[in-house]
């Protein structure tokens, strides 16, 4: 992507984000080879890119369904083609959801997480009959949503005894992002979901889909217990992924392109800020994002339409006028502000992609 | 607002983003009878907002127009109606940016910002001739973009040298953001505009326009000094300026409306996660956002869907199902993830707003 000339009239103005189609590719390769060599079922998660076009290719490559965040992001895939959804998310089900649960299910075959004895019967109450299947959700330590992994049973009897069926458990092993936490998180990730396994068994109620994974400990992901994955970030990959070392820069396939606009002593300001990036910062981040092509810059603030990058000694400074790469940290957010991606193929235009579920939270 | 049933059918499903418009109409006008009082212009920035009723309300308040980020917020308030617009951005101008900042020029009063000598000589070699003016950006200790303000007189002169009128001199004293700061950033503010006027006097350039104000730093803004604010905020608030003291519970104009989906121990989870509230904390702010009428709640950790709000002792615990008011930390940036916002007035639903000029960022 490097050799691209983001200043040729083919492009729009800088700020916007860009797919370097070949590294995407790659990316969603690899991850589907990985599952596969596993013996384990992939399922994006597709809050990452909310694209059409790129969830095509997911399933094109093995993928057997998506996972989805919201209810409107399974609209947008479920009118895209996609007949296969879950939405990894404990729903209040008011009568305009249900109506709408009820809509989709007539059209893909789809999952919805439960994570409590309430959540399983007030789904039963709503939309018993139309054929959702619920996935039992538990705290693998990541200390968000989820029952206990023990209780995943109970949860999954009040599901059965309110007439909707159990497809299975999941955890979403989210204390995975962080400096060395992969692999114990995806240790974790599997205790729990084994323990929630065997809980559903001990109640007479098969396990079926056994699911976690995320980019961060797919690697790690113990295929003696987990049946499916669901990454979702790995199709881009981030500058968190590149500072918890679960990718390389080789990987990064989501750039903003921005222009450098004023400059003081070593640093630079670019046109792309917070409503271009994201304004996810973790604590262990070393910056506001990171520069591709220039390992030791540093995104020192973000404001709303500016980046101040510190410029390595040694580097030359870039010149107002120059393009730069700025990579976000983390990709689902940045995404979530553009209306389209522009996408680039050795090097030249090609194309946009929309953004279709942008927005889409609810 | 608290009156309000926001499970009524004639509102959307959780979550989304609500204006209490008798709150906000008590902002715009408190706004502007300050500044009239002060004998200050007001130039609001609508990158808060990006919407053209809010905008045309602030410019029947005696506005003397808009400040905005970008050439495509420019635009849609442009084609909105609005007659003199202040891009106080150091734009980099290529030809394709020449040509609507061309089309920009023949509709409306435009107001370009420039920070050097170099920014100053391509603007007047890209578009001299229009009518656009130049405004002078000074650094006055945020240390982002600006020159430093004893060589704003040199910086006019090469505009002036380049076939630009000069409008005045600007900056933004956003180091105001932090507690105990609001105070000594307007005095700061005041400073380095008062050192900026006079060095165009020296240069022989009338200092027209001294433009100054956010939303912290407004209530301190030197009217011995500036002659215009440009606070965007003000018409919303946020957490941090309630956490800033820069404005009371109930100035809160926009707020999350979220559904309790899960609970654990002190703790619930809203439907509504930094894809809705942004995810802007600084390291001084008390979480990832407020929640209306809990002032003891705290949002302790924000993923894309998912708010963890911390329940004060001695609350009721929420229950699965009620829906909460969440108050993000950064209201420019909620805005910006949100395609329209549900107006409440005297607590019933009043129809919607479009974020028109939402991911306008080139």
């Amino acid at each position: 992507m490097d050799q691209t000339n983001f200043a040729a009239p083919e492009f729009p103005s800088t700020p916007f984000l860009c797919v370097d189609a070949e590294v995407m590719d790659r990316n969603l390769a690899a991850m589907a080879g990985r599952a596969a060599a596993a013996g384990l079922s992939l399922r994006p998660h597709a809050k990452t890119h909310k694209v059409p076009e790129i969830a095509r290719r997911q399933l094109e490559l093995g993928a057997v369904g998506l996972t989805v965040a919201t209810l409107g992001e399974a609209e947008v895939f479920a009118a895209a083609g996609c007949t296969d959804l879950f939405l990894a998310y404990p729903l209040w089900v008011t009568p305009a959801r249900a109506a709408r649960i009820k809509s989709l299910a007539a059209r893909a075959a789809l999952r919805i997480g439960v994570d409590s004895v309430e959540a399983a019967r007030e789904l039963g109450q709503a939309v018993a009959g139309c054929g959702v299947q619920v996935v039992v959700e538990v705290d693998s330590g990541h200390h968000r949503s989820g029952c206990r992994p023990d209780d995943a049973g109970t949860v999954a009897q009040a599901a059965l005894d309110h007439g909707l069926a159990v497809a299975g458990v999941f955890t979403f092993p989210g204390h995975g992002y962080g400096p060395g936490k992969r692999g114990p998180a995806a240790g974790q990730e599997a205790a729990a979901l084994a323990t929630a396994a065997a809980s559903l068994v001990a109640a007479g109620i098969p396990a079926g889909t056994v699911s976690g994974g995320s980019t961060p400990t797919a690697a790690d992901a113990d295929a003696g217990v987990l049946t499916e994955l669901r990454p979702g970030v790995y199709a881009f990959n981030d500058a968190q992924q590149v500072e918890l070392g679960s990718c390389g820069w080789d990987d990064v396939a989501l750039t903003a392109v921005a222009t450098v606009v004023s400059s003081t002593g070593r640093s630079v300001i670019l046109d792309a800020g917070s409503k271009v990036l994201g304004a996810d910062q973790p604590a262990w981040a070393t910056g506001g994002g990171r520069i591709l092509g220039m390992p030791g810059a540093r995104i020192t603030a973000l404001s709303e339409h500016h980046a101040t990058v510190a410029i390595p000694d040694g580097v030359p400074m870039p010149r107002r006028g120059d393009i730069l790469q700025a990579v976000p940290n983390h990709v689902c957010a940045a995404v979530n502000l553009a209306d389209e991606l522009v996408v680039v193929r050795d090097g030249a235009p090609a194309g946009t992609w929309a953004v279709a579920a942008r927005g889409r939270n609810n």
